[in-house]
């Protein structure tokens, strides 16, 4: 089994609302020297084959026309 | 600066719904020999010292209750 990692990242020029929120909410909490903050998301999987990893980022887990996605495979 | 990334995850135990979604639908799409998925944030930011990163994690990134959280310091 192979132990992976999807990271899905909003694409450069697309909105990233969730980060906007995160970089707006830092001065109220004291937090200063933070700056270009991005949310995505983390998939994590036991596969039987890396073979067809892509296709399922590209068909279930992150939307191409807004998101970039980056497999690492953590151990086979 | 740092480049750091932040990996937050449901906590063992706690019902993870988008991963049980994912993988309620991989049959239906053809896929098979995927399991355990779980699903996650991933937040990424550049700060001017990781002294208070664990303290950002905790207040307002994560829910310390449900979601455990893990920092990695890409570069310096």
């Amino acid at each position: 089994m192979i132990q992976a990692r999807v990271l899905i990242r909003p694409k450069e020029g697309i909105l990233d609302a969730q980060g906007k929120a995160v970089e707006g909410a830092l001065p109220a909490l004291g937090f200063e020297g933070i700056e270009h903050v991005r949310v995505g998301r983390i998939v994590e999987l036991q596969a039987a084959s890396a073979d067809r990893l892509e296709e399922l980022c590209e068909k279930l887990l992150a939307n191409p026309l807004i998101e970039d996605f980056e497999i690492e495979t953590v151990s086979e």
